[in-house]
């Protein structure tokens, strides 16, 4: 992990703090999981202690000890592993953690309030904001991060076939059956939902954020899924939209439209190319057809230990770098008809993009 | 909703602040759904209002709003719905609705130090913590709220008979394998996990906050089950253990022992009762039998819109009030032999406890 936080510090420049502290407490900050490399446990109540030459401590509460020594020995995370059995001793092992620390980060966008009162009244020493730092470092991917994001997106993957050829999509089906076939074919593989599937038929596909109901599947109705998988705490975010049986005009020209808009982001996606302008030409895509003004989201968001990892390809300017992994989904939403979204899963690489996902997209079933 | 948020103002006594502002944004503050009593949608980026005299207004993106403005309706929840498109847009509807607020209330548990340094520069009014109020108020559930947990209890209770019918347990079955049937069960019914499921088999069963594996069963293991249903935004969280096989002297000790102090906690809890008592009695009803030192957690927690709802059994002294839902879950946990936890959910009552599961306890299979 030291090359993760050593990456954490050299955002700063000259000025980086003495040693970062990182909380996961009533706020979870996953930043805690990037600069650990944990994978099991709950962790809740603990936080890690980093210092400028990439050591990691971690202040764990008693009932996650077992898993934090046996992943620190299996994986070589290299954690200097402190049990606390109260409130005062966790007290003490940060105050000796954090003896001869002048200044301190601490992360202003996953601390809350409260916790930051009490350990201003605790912790004397200044404090000074990591959140762009650790953001900006956790959005670049490693290999052994990128290794479980494609395992993330492989069971997602795999789900979605089995899923498919066990004959699951019929007449009748409810959307709600959908999604547990989805997650159980998931599950088996070691995935949990990253997010609970968004499965929407016919007119409820015009909501993006629909909530998976019990609406029952009819004869050339669009269907759409949103889902994915987590897996050793790294998430993949898909989108498959498709007709139950023949696609007829307008479907059709939804469908078309949404593929052209999703190609025409990718054709642009490379090392340092603006965010924002990925997020323009989909949308410009969209509106120069007679779908103008129905792409009612952004283009896209960075993928990794939360399912909206940092960024978004949406209206903020700021150059893709190499190794941070997008989702790209498109989408058009025509109320009382239906909604179209397209997403795939991408590496941001030097001369364009590597697509992680199979872009398998049957249009009728 | 009028009514929970005067109950919530009412936790102020005479200090109330003008209004409460509640974010669902960087940081989900799930008291945004308290207040609005939403159910589908997903509301990233949205936020409340509140009014002394019980108004609710939501400012809301756009892809938000067909699911708000339906469920409005549908269940009457009285709620000023404000669609925003840019982040000027919401600026202004926010400083709209806070025209004449000299104070405040924010949630300093559940805001970020980022979001609240943001708010101070762009409202001109005095700031106070709502945070306990709100908590407070969470606490005490109503009928809906009630209606809704139970209906999570019931999912997970089926879904739980349902995979145990069907021959789930069986020798070589993985933990991710039965993890994978019961969240099938689960969402067939309309939920989803309240959290990943904790399946862990022998010894594994000795993590109380095990990562469910690729382990296979064996006869005469230990079995553990935590796992709980979400459905209509409120949770359920339950534990069984069981033996596969032939139960073995010291895990009958072992469940027993759990068996008895939980009902030493039951026998305890009604309104007025001192929650850090229960814990206490449950506590050391384990410490006076041969697994002394082995209950490494609190005895319980509240259960709601989250799965650990704004308070714990456990060392915080505070007097438990009707229609407070909680978890009682002792265990024991013994390094290379495995663990056993039992857990249910109950809603305080003014003479005692009504508990909402079933607590089929079965200890062989």
């Amino acid at each position: 992990m030291k090359d993760r936080i050593k990456r954490i510090f050299s955002q700063f420049g000259k000025g980086a703090p003495d040693a970062i502290f990182i909380n996961y407490g009533g706020v979870r900050d996953y930043s805690f999981f990037h600069v650990t490399g944990l994978e099991g446990g709950s962790f809740e109540g603990s936080s890690a202690i980093l210092s400028k030459e990439g050591s990691c401590a971690i202040l764990i509460p008693q009932l996650e000890e077992n898993t934090a020594v046996k992943e620190n020995k299996r994986n070589k995370l290299g954690l200097e592993i402190n049990v606390f059995k109260s409130g005062k001793e966790h007290l003490e092992m940060l105050r000796h953690e954090l003896l001869g620390t002048k200044m301190l980060g601490i992360n202003y966008s996953s601390m809350s309030v409260a916790t930051n009162l009490r350990l201003k009244s605790e912790i004397k020493c200044k404090f000074m904001d990591a959140g762009n730092a650790l953001r900006e470092a956790r959005l670049i991917k490693d290999e052994i991060e990128i290794a479980k994001i494609e395992e993330a997106v492989k069971i997602a993957e795999t789900g979605f076939s089995k899923m498919i050829s066990e004959g699951t999509i019929k007449l009748g089906i409810t959307e709600r059956e959908i999604a547990a076939e989805l997650s159980y074919q998931m599950q088996k593989m070691g995935g949990t939902n990253s997010f609970p599937a968004i499965i929407a038929f016919g007119k409820n596909a015009a909501e993006p954020h629909y909530a998976t109901g019990g609406a029952k599947l009819k004869r050339n109705q669009i269907v759409l899924i949103d889902w994915g998988a987590k897996t050793r705490r790294y998430c993949s975010d898909l989108t498959r939209t498709f007709i139950f049986g023949k696609m007829n005009g307008e479907q059709q020209k939804m469908i078309e439209t949404v593929k052209g808009a999703q190609e025409a982001g990718f054709d642009l996606m490379k090392e340092g190319c603006d965010a924002a302008s990925i997020h323009s030409a989909v949308k410009n895509y969209i509106d120069k057809t007679e779908f103008k003004g129905k792409f009612i989201h952004s283009t896209g968001h960075s993928l990794g230990l939360e399912v909206h990892d940092g960024k978004g390809l949406g209206i903020e300017k700021f150059p893709l770098k190499e190794n941070m992994v997008m989702t790209v989904e498109p989408g058009v939403y025509v109320k009382g008809v239906g909604g179209v979204r397209i997403e795939d899963d991408m590496i941001v690489k030097k001369g364009g993009i590597e697509i992680l996902s199979k872009r398998n997209n049957f249009l009728e079933i």
